[in-house]
């Protein structure tokens, strides 16, 4: 595969990434969207910065615009769906156009499709032999099909079994310095806590720190986490904040 | 609550919306979110078109300038999380400089937070007291923070329980012509039928038609979804196609 760039390295070993779905099934509920979470929890174990993930009907327009969004500010764009053989399958078209690249017959897919369909449906299966012009074939894992990849661009299906067997094909290749985290349980409400965690950030504004209240616990009502890939970094905000917290309103850590 | 515009009526009884979620939670795999799913199906369910759904970091720059993408290209704006007293609740500033407006206290947020929090938290719920300047206040449900609104985005908060309840309290005043839907289900692979679908629409270019292929299942191969507000449209649409599918290919129809 070709080297990954790094558009938008802003902290130590940061690789941002967008995921982008495309499917209009998503948008009016008929199916449940599950690559996304599984993308999330995927790219963030090999520390890649998921900054933003966009759910796009099947419009020509929609695609184009979003991926030509995404391609621009992060290192890493993935796609979900939209790369069959059917009239609401667009994403090869819509990638081409964020690029101005024409959608040319690849040789090599024009071999796999003709391999997989015959007679009367070889018509259609042809419209998955089109690939963006320059496009870089990545074969990988168990399936015949190879993931499409325009600039720093990935086509993968959305049928869920054939994502997440791309997406793992794809990951090592994805792969920078894993994140550290911790995690502070506690039973005061978020107003209590505010104030410290703001001083916390104030003395370690590169820590990613998080405040999450839950309702009906009735061990916790706010889960904070702390985050970094400097793992010093990390154990001295956690100290801090730790010292800062009120008598008694921590639960547990983790 | 204020008349729901209509920047983008395409279709008989078009309602359009977006919706924007917002949190690292969601992005790093932390939290699965669930507000979108829940969203979709009940905005579908009283004829809105949901077009799009954003997740987006607790980042001001990020928030501002998707609330004012899709404030200006569709109905109506939802958005998911962000509304709390710390540091990461972003949302309500986020929205405020995407209109230009100032952040200002607003009175009976103000008397609602003094009667909710008290002593020391007070400082730090006062941040919830805070609307952009101009913001409506749109009272119902059991609820006993109100829904804030500016011009036509409406921030609803991220816990489920409570953004769930308050898009029931919202969802009436969303309500438009609902969606009729016929679905098909069919043992042929999608090479078979796309020609047929591609003729389908040619002759019914309104119709919504939805090609969804799903591995592994013994009884079908994909399904086939036909949607239109318009009940005769569509009965017309679904004879039609019914006709060009090759005989034995339909397995049932809903």
């Amino acid at each position: 595969m070709e080297p990954i760039g790094s558009r938008q390295a802003q902290a130590k070993g940061e690789r941002t990434c967008a995921l982008i779905v495309i499917g209009n099934e998503i948008l009016s509920g008929k199916v449940r969207d599950t690559n996304a979470y599984f993308a999330v929890r995927e790219l963030r174990a090999v520390g890649v910065a998921l900054k933003r993930i966009v759910v796009v009907p099947d419009e020509l327009a929609a695609i184009a615009e979003e991926v030509r969004y995404c391609a621009s500010r992060y290192d890493v764009v993935i796609t979900s769906g939209g790369v069959g053989p059917t009239h609401d399958d667009l994403t090869v078209e819509g990638v081409a156009r964020a690029f101005g690249r024409r959608l040319v017959v690849n040789p090599q897919l024009e071999q796999i499709v003709c391999e997989q369909f015959g007679g009367a449906s070889q018509a259609a299966g042809m419209k998955m032999a089109l690939t963006p012009e320059g496009a870089i074939l990545n074969f990988g894992g168990e399936l015949r099909y190879p993931t499409v990849q325009v600039e720093n661009v990935y086509m993968l299906p959305g049928i869920p079994q054939l994502f997440e067997a791309k997406l793992l094909a794809l990951k090592d290749r994805l792969a920078t310095d894993p994140y550290f985290m911790r995690a502070i349980y506690i039973r005061a409400p978020e107003s209590v806590i505010a104030e410290h965690l703001t001083a916390c950030l104030q003395r370690f504004p590169d820590l990613m720190l998080g405040s999450y209240p839950i309702l009906g616990n009735p061990e916790y009502r706010v889960k904070v986490t702390l985050e970094s890939k400097d793992q010093a970094y990390l154990g001295a905000a956690y100290e801090y904040l730790m010292q800062l917290l009120p008598e008694g309103s921590v639960v547990r850590t983790e």
